[in-house]
């Protein structure tokens, strides 16, 4: 969406220097802009590059200001930030507010204002979705489900009966939420496992987005919740019962396994697993891969852990470098 | 679904102490207990926690018989496996058993009596469909599969052609059913892969479950066999041709390469790598995130396994122990 | 589909020695064998147990040539090869190619020649299909996707808009393509993540064939390429920026973090982990749950690495091997 450089600098909040009536129409990298993108520096030693692109204009740090440019120059405490917010204020809002005819939308469910629904898209009974938000073909919402204002839900995405999302949460496609948890109990008498009850509910805040096929199991008796702007990759699995706080970030194909309790502000590489009960003190940093045992606490706001069982990266690499010198040694 | 606790009692062979027509509507946790919900209590520690919650009822063990209740107790010598079979008892029967006018069930289907199958789920031909099984919405289910009575699949699964299940089967959203194996042969010649039949088929045994987006290959040229009774969480991949025995238990995100064979009663926990035509043999138990390596037979019922390439985990833990204490007096 | 040995011989380049007039109908193993089937045998001490089951005729190497034999043989320089291109011939038909009425196919979209669009699949606006392409139930084909020829997208896939595929692709149920990657910015001052722009494209070369539930993120900015004739297992992440040269391997499981390069030839196992913006260089192998850290480039064509970090497996036993030695030495 082409927008002058005035408008965008004072949507941004940003100081403008340079011509105020260009106009730009998207963001790009580097290496892919053209006469109308609008690209990024962070650091004073790509300036020139930047200048030289044959972008439109450059988001840059306070370091920038003195610079004399051959093009406008928006500064930004923040320029990876100011980045991503320019990005979305140009996005072309394809949107188009509809209900599609091949929908199943039945008349108990309540819809808000400005919604679309997909073709193929299927809502169960006494659903409610909030306004602008938006469900992807194929994708089927079960009945009582409730899915706030301005939320995405793409394509082939299940919602399981009873599930509740806030604001502005995104789902990306193939992904399962609140499916029953992995909880079995085994008959002494026969040897055969019985599943143990799976009746809970899956909450997830406002601002939470997830990855493509990852699965969030509902809770057991009470309920698993996402809370208020964690960000979740493909292929996660978080299993029944499971607490995350607010501002998590969990790349892809990581395993929280039941009853885990994340806290605030924990970053997670890929791959980690998380056995059952543990707890993830706030600010801890997991290491891709590292694994955690059943009910371990890790505490250590700022300390990255890695292996398994995770322990401070430090300790780990003097234990990796004590053996491979050892085994040169013994040459 | 209410009930009396007399005829729950009765149903699941519990004795019974105390007031026999109170009603009870569902189960709960202690947390969530309310005057019109069962709880269990599996150590005697926790049965005063029990007794004082606002539940209905409590499921106790035998040490509970001579206590001075103060509400219901129904004495179980499987507390926990009494729980999850009340919990059964009460769930509301949600099932309305119909085939939806937008699902696609061609006539070469055969569908037995109380089936229900969803909005924009699709059969192919002659697709047969056991007594009181539920498909689910904007399910795929290729052609010649065979489903057996009381089964589940949730929405959004995909069922590939030839694919055969048995009874009482579950099956979570997205899961996939009978893919095509990973297989290829390289071109000496030219270095390009082309793949090798993939041919063979699925077959999963009675009451046997299957997380969300769990994917299981068919058999390359014969088949890929899941015993009666195993269960299977979220996001498991199980390759071609793997052979799985009865009651075993695949926690999430754990993938078993082409061919590998896992016998009665294993339990592995989660994100487990095996190798091709590794063998795990009856009862071992396969701590999370170890790997076996491809061929190798693992022995020991009971034993418990760790680290990659898996050992028992003593051994594991000794090493561990000895790199630790090394570093430590290295310093 | 029925074939005389002499015309499978000519189509496969092989030499026949027998009675060329017998007729096969399918491939299979030794094990299910039929009077109908062909079989083959790479190793000559496999030679006798293939003539003397009841297959119909045997693919065997030159080793073969001399044998007295009791059925027909052709003789392949790669007999497993062979093997896979007659499974190919034989196969039965079953494509269908029309464009069933419960698709939804918008005036917009360019369709080839002999496509197959299945019930409940939906094509996006100016979706462009290339000749004898099938499209799969359910699957979701987003706006300005470019599908080439010969290509099959089984059922339930999601493409994202703008995603392009080449020629002879397969996707397996349930995998997404083109999904917005996982890149986020944090706000200095209220903690808060917000997306990073996603807006890139997903390429998807020649050739290439991908796993049930697999996810491959689209480029932030410019693109996620996936070259020809690489293949990729179930449940495997890609993330954006990442490129894949020709002809990888990639197992089960797998994840490869933001802007990862694979060179050509590499082969990895299950599980493996790699780091953001780390490059595989041309040929390596990765052993299964290997970990590469982020940056770090790997080479060596033909050596295999494991563990975390990685490391040529040789050093990685030497190590494994002395902390099980030491800690025997100190009991």
């Amino acid at each position: 969406m082409k927008q002058t450089l005035r408008d965008l600098a004072e949507k941004l909040g940003c100081r403008l220097l340079g011509d105020t009536s260009i106009t730009v129409t998207s963001v790009s990298s580097l290496h892919s802009a053209t006469s109308h993108s609008l690209v990024f520096v962070e650091d004073a030693q790509y300036l020139d590059a930047a200048l030289r692109s044959p972008a439109a204009a450059v988001i840059a740090g306070e370091f920038a200001a003195s610079a004399t440019a051959s093009k406008p120059i928006l500064i930004s405490a923040q320029p990876r930030l100011t980045f991503a917010r320019a990005a979305k204020l140009l996005r072309h809002p394809d949107r188009n507010p509809a209900i599609h005819p091949a929908a199943i939308v039945p008349p108990s469910a309540e819809i808000g204002k400005n919604v679309s629904i997909g073709p193929g898209a299927i809502l169960g009974e006494r659903v409610k979705l909030g306004h602008e938000t938006t469900i992807g073909a194929g994708s089927v919402i079960g009945d009582d489900a409730v899915i706030g204002n301005h939320c995405r839900i793409d394509p082939n995405v299940t919602v399981y009966p009873g599930t509740t999302l806030g604001n502005r949460v995104v789902v990306q496609a193939g992904a399962v939420l609140g499916s029953e948890g992995f909880g079995y109990v085994r008959d002494s008498q026969t040897g055969r496992y019985e599943q143990s009850p799976q009746i809970g509910r899956l909450v997830i805040e406002d601002d939470v987005e997830i990855g493509a096929n990852s699965t969030l199991d509902r809770g057991a008796l009470d309920e698993t919740r996402i809370r208020r702007g964690s960000k979740i990759d493909n292929l996660v699995h978080i299993a029944h019962n499971v607490q995350i706080g607010h501002d998590v970030i969990i790349a892809a194909q990581t395993g929280l396994s039941g009853s885990v309790t994340v806290e605030d502000n924990v970053v997670m590489g890929g791959q980690v697993g998380i056995g059952d009960h543990a707890r993830i003190e706030s600010g801890a940093m997991l290491g891709g891969q590292c694994g955690i045992l059943p009910k371990k606490i890790l505490r250590g706001k700022g300390v990255v852990f890695w292996g398994t069982p995770a322990r401070p990266v430090r300790e780990y690499l003097k234990e990796l470098a004590f053996v491979t010198r050892s085994v040169k040694q013994n040459r």
